[in-house]
């Protein structure tokens, strides 16, 4: 049993360092989780749709820790044209994200249909940036459509893009469920798929009830766990780490009221190479964390390591239950990790 | 349009008036809600399993409130021999709950087969005892067995104890998904089953994040919420309200820790008959109101109503958006109704 692991720079391919006091405190988390890259969500108020906010956000990112790569996404809305795109292509932006309207955190001016966007696509697939989707379509009981089921039901969307652009690379976003595994699998080599920490240790058991493990896409059943499990087992180079780190006050995770539901997100950021590597091993996919926590997702969008890169080396060493920390607070800012109060078995060497 | 409706001793049959402090807040919430009899759940700490138990807590519920005719229930367990289901049934104890092992509030002394139960189920079909079946079976992630389909992968058993002790009175409670009502149908005129009132308000989007709304058996998709409230439409003979209504301590339903989830229950007792009013009136069973709440389930357990308690009415009328009260209080006890604050279209007349 090895004891000590040594990583060269993994990556978070889909992180959420929001913006303001809560990004001071939870930038410095990529690195502090063991990771080197991260895939910047778009997602603010008010969401980055233009190459000029996104500079001014990875520059606000670099002088709050210039240690991390930020490959940094706007935010797809009919207001995004395909000059800006180039522009974008340019100015060294990587993807462009699609929220469906009102799934999730900040996605009210998420889109509602896909073919508007097939100029933007056009250009994105000339130009070689990356669509990143959120894949679920909103609940609509007239047609038994609800979260448990919204993400089988968007597959034929994506299905549906990579033929109309198959040169378009396109990564489907924090898989939940088999039907999305097999989808990606089933297509092209320009599609990959994003996997979180928490949909690898989560089902609907354990976020009923408890809101800390409430998140969207939501965790769905055993049988979707084990699919996940499977693929990153197998080592699947389009399968690839993508946390979702989500933080949120944690007053509004903890409370709800009879008028208001609690935060979706799970807040993995500080712990996550730990935590990936301890439920890798639960599942007997240890010897594929390497390539899952970074070097699929990096392979993928052409972000190999060479130079000075190849020598950031994370390490992991086994230890004998490390408690996951309450809380980490800065100013009046604070965020409750995933796993608060339980053990993990990996740590990392400083 | 009626603008008025006289309903005659209202029944609700299901639900639980707890013990102690708590106990003597909700139960008048039963006549506060428009009823006039309560079939009463054995799940507290302990569980009521002997006849004087039952006949205790019966009499400590009629000094709190005597106008309501409460109807006892014992929990099955393997210490219920059949002399004492005997000496219940003399004792006008109506009812037996199974609860299976570790799915809801204090089932911890549930079941876990039912054959070993075959004896004293012979006894209560031979004095006429009712058996209340909560229809879940406990998660298991190694057979894919989660919380949404907990109750369809139980209703085997239901069939095969109906088929062994087909004149054994049997209750299914608080169905929530389709299978079970067709399940139901299926079976003969011995079988019965309870619907609540917040199964025919929720889906499962409705209580992701919102641990007001959580309660189990969980409510479920879109169409399975569809199929209960087309057997209500349907005025069914055999499907009728049981609210389950369940108080908590309400920080035990708002707040939830990394460390431990939110109680499950939703309250409905003190809103009770205007809100099924309000939701049938909804889905357009308005005129199926009196078999549901009372009827049905009467002439299921064969306590239709003669001499006085023929005129027992009760009295809804409509009303422009009548709030929710967000609270009530008693001492140091207070409890959070369903819907606290939205607005029903009917009220009580006093």
């Amino acid at each position: 049993m090895a004891t000590t692991i040594a990583l060269p720079a993994p990556a978070d391919f889909h992180v959420h360092l929001r913006q303001g006091d809560l990004s001071k405190l939870v930038t410095p988390h990529v690195r502090k989780g063991g990771f080197h890259l991260a895939y910047v969500m778009p997602n603010l108020k008010p969401p980055i749709t233009t190459v000029s906010q996104a500079l001014e956000y990875k520059s606000t990112l670099e002088s709050i820790d210039p240690s991390v790569d930020y490959l940094m996404t706007l935010y797809l809305s009919p207001d995004l044209t395909p000059e800006e795109v180039r522009k974008a292509k340019d100015a060294g932006i990587v993807g462009v994200k699609s929220y469906p309207r009102g799934v999730t955190t900040n996605s009210d001016s998420g889109i509602e249909s896909y073919e508007i966007y097939y100029p933007v696509f056009e250009i994105m697939q000339e130009v070689g940036m990356v669509l990143n989707l959120h894949g679920e379509v909103p609940s609509d009981p007239a047609t038994n459509t609800h979260i448990l089921n919204a993400e089988p039901t968007f597959l034929p969307h994506l299905e549906a893009i990579h033929k109309a652009f198959p040169k378009l690379r396109i990564v489907l976003e924090h898989a939940t469920t088999r039907a999305a595994v097999d989808m990606v699998k089933s297509l092209g080599p320009t599609v990959g798929c994003t996997i979180t920490a928490h949909h690898l240790a989560l089902t609907v058991d354990d976020w009923a009830g408890q809101s800390w493990n409430f998140c969207k896409p939501v965790a769905k059943y055993p049988d979707d766990r084990e699919a996940l499990r499977e693929v990153v087992r197998e080592g699947h180079p389009r399968f690839f780490l993508g946390s979702d780190s989500a933080p949120h006050p944690p007053h509004t995770k903890a409370t709800s009221t009879p008028q208001s539901a609690c935060a979706a997100g799970v807040y993995t950021s500080p712990i996550l190479l730990p935590l990936v590597a301890h439920l890798l091993e639960d599942f007997g996919a240890l010897d594929k964390l390497e390539g899952f926590v970074g070097g699929f997702g990096r392979a993928f969008y052409g972000r190999q390591l060479h130079g000075t890169h190849a020598e950031k080396q994370t390490l992991l060493r086994k230890v004998v239950g490390q408690k996951v920390e309450d809380q980490w607070s800065l100013g009046e800012q604070s965020v409750v990790p995933f796993w608060a109060g339980k053990e993990l078995r990996w740590e990392l060497v400083e």
